[in-house]
C-alpha cells in the first residue's frame, strides 16, 4: 500500500506535488472554536537566548515566508476537558507555552534528532537518496506528543491480532481476491499486473508455509463519533517502525527535562519497541526458513531518502539476532536474481531468506518489465516474502470495502467478538455500484472521500469534486467506477501543535493520526507470532484542502496518554 | 591552541584554505617503499554489490576528480613486521584488501555514523554551522584504526597527568609567563592582548582556587627514531572529545563484525571514553563551586560545524550529571554578562558556575573589542575558567619551546623521574635567537619547522622556505623572530590507508597523529582529578605538501594496539 510512499513523501519539501493517501488529512470544515486564535508562528532556531526575538535572528529564511511571524504569548500546558471528559476530546492546549520553553525544548530536541539517527536524507542535497552519510536532515517531527485517549490505545492493540488473522484468511482465499477485484482489474493496470502473479502463483500451486507479515494499521479519532476508526491496513512497506520508535524517545527524553514545567509525565508515552519487534519478526522467519548462510533482502527503491528507517530496522536485526540484511532494487534483482531448482531465491549468488518490500506498492516502483520480472521471480521462489502477493493484494483497497460489506468478515472469522471488534472501528466504506450511497454522495459530497484503487497517487477526490466525478461517471457509464472507492470522510480532532521541519519550529492546528504497526508469522499450522509491535503518530497542518494538499506538513509524532 | 579550530578546519572542505596547525601533517619526504604501487583509489559508495565497478557507479563525481579510478586488488590484511619489530613499524598493511569487502564495510561504516551521531555541519549547506539538526554529514574517518605500539600508548597515557602537573605549575608562575612571552609580545598583537589580560588578573591579586584543564597532548610517532614524540599540548578548546570515541566504537563494531576476515580482533582498540570523563571532569567542577543553579557554559564560535561533538559533551553532562549546559558566544557574552559584586558571573541572568571554551583560541576568534571585553569579564569573575588565561598561556608554543630549555622543567616539577618521562618525549624546540640551531636549520632546512606563534593561521613554514626566512630576519634584523620557535621536522610512518569523506572512501598513503586527552581539577591544595581521559587518533594522507596543505584529507581515527 502506499503508506510508505505517502509517508516519506509527504516528509519532504512542501513543494512536493506527488503525496499519496492525502485523505489522511481532510480538510476540516469545523476547525475548533479557538482556531482563529492561533496565529502560524515560525520559531528561527538559533540558540536558545533569551532575547531570541530582538537578535533579529528571524532574518533567517523561512520556507514559508509569507507566513506572519509574532513571539507565542506565555502559559503553561494543561489537558484541555470537555463536558465529556478527556477521553471525548483529549488535547493538549499549546496555547501559549512560554516562549523561551519552546526554543529551548526545541534546540535540544534538534540536538537529540541528531545524535540520536532521527534523521533522513534531505532532497535538496544530492546523493542524499543514494549514499548514507551525506545530505541529512532531522527528520520531522512534533514537539510534544499528541494526547491520545487510553482506552482507544487499547483497542486498537486489541484488534491489531485479528487483523493480523482476517489478512492471512483473505489471502488464502485466491477466488475471492480474483472474483472481488476483477472489476478492478479492467481498468487499473498496476492492479492487473498484480492479479497476474497472483495467478501465476495460484496455478503453480504452492504452498507458501511460512507467512510473514509486518503490517500498519491506521486509524483517526473522529471528532463527531468520538469512534477511532480504521482507514486502512498496510500490507507492504509499511514505512517508519525504526523512526517512530525514535520519536517516542525524543519526546519521553524532552518531558523529563521539561515535564515539570508543562504538567505533563513522560511515563504516559507509551513503550514504543516496533523496531525491536519487527526485527525480531523477520530473525524468526528467518530461523524457519533454516538456512544459516541465507540473508534477509531488503527490496529497495533505487533513490530513498528515508532510508535510515530502514537501517534501524537492519541494524537491530544485525546487533539483535546476527541476520545479514541486504539491500537490492527489483532492476538489481531482475539482473542477479535466479531461482535454484529447489526453489532457492539467489541474488548476486545470496541465497535469500525472507524478502522484505520497502517498495513496489506503487505503479512508479515498476518502470519496466524489468521489475515485473523480478517481483514474479521472487513470488515463484521459496523466499519468505513480507509480503507474499495475497499479502498484498489482500491489503488493496477494494478489499477492505469488501470486507467492510455486511457478512464478509464471517467468511474468513469464526469469533464473533472479535468480528465485532473489527466491525465496531471500520469506517464507512462503499463499492460504486451502490447506487442509493453514490445518490447521498451526489447530496452530500463533504461527508464523503472518492479514494482511487490505485496507490501512490495523492488522487483522492474531496467535495464538490466528488459531486461531479461521481456525475461523470454516471454520465459516461463505462466501468471507470470500479476504479474507486466510496470511503465515510473522518472529521478528526484539531489541536494546536509545534511542528518542527528543516530545523524551524512552527505553531499550527493540525489533526494526528494513528499507526498501529503488527507482525504475524505462521509456519503451516503453527502461528509463531500475532502480534501488536508499537505505533506511529503522524500529525499535520489541518488547513491544506485539497487543491493545497502538496504543501502539506506531515511530522512523526508520538502520543500521551490521557 | 588552534587544535580545534585546526582539526574542523581539516575536516571541511578540501577547497578551505585556512588550514591551522598543518605543521601535524608534514610532507614525507622518504615515502615507505611501497609507495608507488597503490594508486588513489575512489570508490563511489552506492550500494555494496557484487560488480560494483562494472555498473557505472564511477559517473558520480568525486571531489577530487583527477585522481585515477580502479579496482582494488585482493588480498587480505596482516599486520607487516619489519627487522625491529611490530613495535618499531606497526602498519596494518591494506594493499589488496578484497574490494567488495571495503565497499560492505564502507557502506555499513557509513550507516553506523548516521545512526549514531557521529555527524559534522556541512559546510556546503546553509545553516548547518547555526542550526543543529540541518545539513549534517558524517564526519569524515578512517575505514580501519591505525597500528600503534601498545608500549607507547602506555607511556602517551603515563606521562599525562605530568603534563596536567606541569600546566598548573607554569599557570601559578606569573612571572615566568610574562617574561617567557616578553619579546613574543611585542611582534604578536594577540599575544600581548592575552597578556593584557593576564596582567590584570596579576593585578587584582585574585586566587583561582578552583582549576579545570581538559587538555590534549598531540603526538606523532618517528620513524627515524622511533620515538613518540610530543608535538604540543592543547590547553584550550581541545577538540573531538565527543567524535573521537564515536570512531573507536565504530571501528570496535565493524572489527566484530569483519575482523575475522581481516585477522583483527575489535579488543585490541582501547577503551575510549573521553567524552564521559570530560563530563564528569566538568560536573565535578561544578559541584566544588557549589552553586546548584549555576550552569556550565560552552563558550563557542557563532557558527561551529563541529557542533555535534560539543553536544556530545553537553549531553553526557546533562544526562549522567543532571548538570546543564548553555552555549554562548564572546559577543553575547559580551552584550548578556555581568559581574555580581561577590565576583557571580551572570550571562543572561544565568549563574556560571563553569566556563567551557570552544573558541577564544585564535585571532579571528575575537573580531571586535566586544570579545576581549567579554573575555576579560570571564576572567575577572570567579567562574572556573577551562581554560583560565594563565593556563591558555601555559599552553602557547612559546612556553613549551621554554620548557624544553634544559634545566627549566627542574622549575616546576619535583619528581626526577616525571622530568625524565617529559625530556623523553619532547622533540627539539628551539627559540630563534638560538644563533647555532637556526644556523644549522639554513644548512638543512628539510629537518626543521618554522612555527608562528599565532594560532589559527596555518602559517607553518617548511624545506626552502625555513632557510629563506631565517636568511630574512638574520638581514633585517628586527624583532620578528620573537614571533617563531624552530622544531624538530617529525618524519611519521607512512602507511596505506582507507579514508571516508563525503560518502566516498579513499585508499591512500597516509600518517597519524595521537592525541591524548587529560583532566586536571583541583581545589586549593586538593588535587580531585589529575588523569589521562582517552584519545584522539587523526589521520592523514602524506603527499599534501606545504603549498598543498588545504588539499589535505584529515579524518578522525582511532588505534589498534600491536
Amino acid at each position: 500500500m502506499g503508506a510508505a510512499h505517502s509517508s516519506a513523501t509527504c516528509l519532504s519539501s512542501p513543494a512536493t506535488t506527488n503525496i499519496p493517501r492525502c485523505y489522511l488529512f481532510h480538510r476540516v470544515s469545523k476547525p475548533s472554536s479557538n482556531s482563529s486564535s492561533i496565529p502560524t508562528i515560525y520559531l528561527h532556531l538559533q540558540k536558545p537566548t533569551s532575547n531570541f526575538i530582538s537578535q533579529n535572528h528571524y532574518s533567517l529564511k523561512s520556507p514559508c515566508s509569507s507566513s506572519k511571524i509574532v513571539p507565542l504569548s506565555c502559559a503553561r500546558v494543561r489537558l484541555m476537558e470537555t463536558q465529556e471528559g478527556s477521553a471525548s476530546k483529549p488535547v493538549i492546549d499549546f496555547h501559549g507555552i512560554d516562549e523561551e520553553l519552546i526554543q529551548k525544548m526545541a534546540y535540544d530536541a534538534l540536538v537529540w534528532s541528531s545524535l540520536h539517527g532521527l534523521v533522513v536524507g534531505d532532497k535538496s542535497v544530492q546523493r542524499s537518496g543514494k549514499v548514507p552519510g551525506v545530505g541529512m536532515v532531522h527528520a520531522p517531527f512534533a514537539l510534544l506528543p499528541v494526547a491520545f485517549p487510553e482506552n482507544h490505545w487499547k483497542s486498537a492493540c486489541e484488534v491489531a491480532p485479528v487483523f493480523n488473522e482476517l489478512i492471512d484468511r483473505v489471502s488464502l482465499d485466491g477466488n475471492f481476491l480474483q472474483d472481488s477485484l476483477s472489476r478492478t482489474k479492467k481498468v487499473d493496470v498496476f492492479t492487473s499486473r498484480l492479479l497476474d502473479i497472483h495467478s501465476k502463483v495460484l496455478e503453480m500451486n504452492k504452498t507458501e508455509e511460512i507467512r510473514l507479515g509486518l503490517h500498519r494499521s491506521d486509524y483517526m479519532l473522529d471528532e463527531q463519533t468520538k469512534l477511532l476508526l480504521h482507514i486502512e491496513i498496510n500490507t507492504i512497506s509499511s514505512s517508519f517502525p525504526g523512526l517512530s520508535c525514535l520519536v517516542s524517545d525524543l519526546h519521553r527524553s524532552l518531558l523529563k527535562r521539561y515535564g515539570e514545567h508543562l504538567g505533563l509525565d513522560s511515563k504516559r508515552i507509551p513503550s514504543n519497541t516496533t523496531v525491536n519487534r519487527f526485527a525480531d519478526a523477520l530473525a524468526k522467519a528467518w530461523t524457519e526458513y533454516n538456512n544459516p548462510r541465507a540473508a534477509v533482502m531488503v527490496v529497495v527503491q533505487p533513490e530513498e531518502h528515508n532510508m535510515y528507517d530502514q537501517h534501524w530496522l537492519c541494524a537491530a536485526l544485525k546487533e539483535k539476532h546476527n541476520v545479514t540484511a541486504i539491500r537490492k532494487t527489483l532492476a538489481e534483482i531482475d539482473k542477479e536474481g535466479e531461482l535454484l531448482p529447489d526453489g532457492t531465491l539467489l541474488v548476486g549468488g545470496q541465497a535469500i531468506a525472507v524478502v522484505y518490500f520497502r517498495t513496489g506498492y506503487a505503479p512508479t516502483d515498476y518502470p519496466s518489465e524489468a521489475e515485473w520480472r523480478a517481483r514474479l521471480l521472487m513470488e515463484q521462489s521459496l523466499a519468505i516474502k513480507c509480503p507474499s502477493i495475497s499479502y498484498h493484494l489482500a491489503g488493496t483497497k477494494k478489499i477492505q470495502q469488501e470486507l467492510a460489506k455486511p457478512n464478509v468478515l464471517e467468511r474468513f472469522l469464526e469469533n464473533k467478538e472479535d468480528i465485532t471488534k473489527l466491525q465496531k472501528c471500520f469506517a464507512g466504506l462503499w463499492s460504486l455500484d451502490d447506487s442509493d450511497i453514490v445518490k447521498r454522495a451526489i447530496e452530500r459530497p463533504e461527508l464523503f472521500v472518492m479514494k482511487p484503487q490505485r496507490e501512490g497517487g495523492g488522487n483522492n477526490i474531496y467535495g464538490d469534486d466528488v459531486k461531479e466525478n461521481l456525475l461523470r461517471l454516471q454520465r459516461e457509464g463505462n466501468e471507470e467506477d470500479a476504479a474507486y472507492i466510496l470511503m465515510q470522510r473522518i472529521f478528526p480532532i484539531v489541536s494546536p501543535m509545534f511542528l518542527v521541519r528543516n530545523g524551524i519550529c512552527h505553531k499550527d492546528h493540525a489533526v494526528s493520526e494513528l499507526g498501529v504497526y503488527s507482525a504475524y508469522l505462521r509456519n503451516k499450522d503453527k502461528v509463531i507470532i500475532n502480534d501488536q509491535c508499537g505505533y506511529l503518530m503522524r500529525t499535520k497542518v489541518s488547513s491544506s484542502n485539497e487543491g493545497g494538499v502538496a504543501a502539506g506538513f506531515a511530522v512523526l509524532d508520538s502520543m500521551y496518554l490521557t
